[in-house]
């Protein structure tokens, strides 16, 4: 193996724990104390565990967290009502919904309802908009931390070729915006791609997001590459009869031959969710309170 | 020269009949008119002019032409006081401020102010992010007026290779938006592109929007390519002193020997401008009536 392993975990403690220095600050300073609120529909079990993992995030960073769990079968206009009045309430700076929500619920409309200032999951039509035009947009969790991890392993990305390969909403399109932000000449590649092999060996930097484990190839990768595996998929573990494993969509070994930096899953782009997702309340609390966001935690 | 030429000045005038045409069907069945509201704060000559094709072409398509002019000194209060009374205005469904305006007023604030339903330039950040994720947007008019070539010449675009060389909010970055929703593989190039030229080469479509005449070489052209030329700048006619020519990015003769098909300019895309925004105000119309909006005129 010669690729250097991009070690997620490790810069995403780095990343949080700026944040909770800028939360001190803040509450030393201003007696501002950034507050985040979760919103859970229903009793997913998934969704409990995700909300809880963000809920001790969010308290160790020393930011205030508000947990609201509402029944599975919670009318949209109770919904409403309580994002509007966490729209009006000065101490939430960020608000999310977990998704999926049940059914009946509408997950557009939902985002949609949020003040598109405290869309902290930067998912609101208002901050792909910004994104799309260069204004202060909140920045989906996910590209915003492919993003940190590209800065911190490369410094300046100015000129480098990238290739997307995906076009969610949620992270092809705002990882395209992005790198094209930072001067990167910048495909996106998806299903309809034809020589996808051959577009992704274009790439200074891949980054890979299709949810099919293991379809990026060694040989789909350029020699010195920096490579981010967005994907994860559980899977039987070929050497542990009856065991699991989290896997990528790249084929970590053979791609580690020939990439000159690779994250891997897990423990890459994973745990920088999280930690996007407290820079971003902190920045819309500073953004709320008219002061200057602390650098190098936004796009 | 190889090249087949694309018409843009015919097929522009053809999505205007065809405007036209749904223009009289609504009046004849729904006693709907259509109506585009166009404000022009100051007296800039150039603006004039296009205000002028704007009203000809309005009015020739069936639709009502509403001007309001503002003097220069006009304040900020009185030009959104205006754009108000138009936004409620029900027998408006589409608004323009016809851009630049004087230095005192802001042009992001101004867009902002104009409801997006009936922003028919397409520049809100809301449209800009309907059209990121996908929602019914309203599309700036160049950008679609493009798209609108690209199908007449090649029907289906998926899985062509795009190459879009520019990143405007204005034309690049809806442009590169409107290919990858045809299933396009995208890449949007600029200044910082490394080797341009051989970016350019892969293009099965190449879109030049960089405001640099003839910047675009024939050697950059992949032979039987698609060139879609949006640059316009007027330089000193090389073979009659005293005189001008209009030319675009694409050194025209060098590229026509080697594309499959290319916009002159002038005549090229230019003429798509208008067409395009009588089609935005027409789907506006009729989104605003609750009525389908018709086919082939939207992206």
């Amino acid at each position: 193996m010669t690729a250097a392993i991009i070690d997620g975990r490790a810069f995403a403690a780095r990343i949080r724990e700026r944040v909770a220095g800028h939360v001190a600050r803040l509450k030393d300073e201003h007696a501002i104390t950034p507050g985040l609120a979760v919103i859970l529909v229903g009793e997913d079990p998934a969704s409990e565990v995700y909300v809880g993992h963000k809920r001790e995030a969010t308290v160790a960073a020393g930011m205030e967290s508000f947990e609201h769990r509402l029944s599975a079968d919670t009318s949209e206009e109770a919904l409403f009502a309580l994002i509007d009045r966490l729209n009006a309430d000065p101490k939430v700076h960020g608000i999310l919904c977990q998704f999926p929500v049940p059914e009946h619920l509408d997950e557009r409309r939902t985002v949609a309802r949020i003040d598109p200032a405290k869309d902290v999951d930067g998912l609101s039509v208002e901050n792909a908009g910004l994104l799309a035009t260069g204004g202060d947009a909140l920045v989906p969790c996910t590209p915003l931390g492919c993003l940190m991890l590209l800065r911190d392993a490369l410094g300046d990305l100015s000129g480098q070729e990238a290739v997307v390969v995906g076009r969610s909403n949620l992270f092809g399109k705002p990882m395209a915006q992005l790198l094209l932000r930072e001067d990167c000449t910048v495909t996106v590649a998806h299903s309809r791609t034809k020589d996808l092999a051959a577009v992704c060996r274009r790439a200074d930097i891949l980054v890979a997001a299709v949810g099919r484990a293991g379809m990026v190839r060694g040989d789909w990768v350029k020699p010195g590459a920096t490579v981010i595996d967005v994907g994860i998929t559980r899977e039987a573990h070929p050497g542990r009869p009856g065991k699991t494993r989290l896997v990528g969509d790249v084929a970590f070994e053979e791609a580690a031959e020939v990439a000159g930096a690779i994250t891997p899953v897990p423990g890459g782009v994973g745990p920088m969710t999280i930690a996007c997702l407290l820079a971003n309340t902190l920045a819309a609390c500073c953004r709320a309170h008219g002061l200057p966001v602390p650098e190098g935690l936004t796009a």
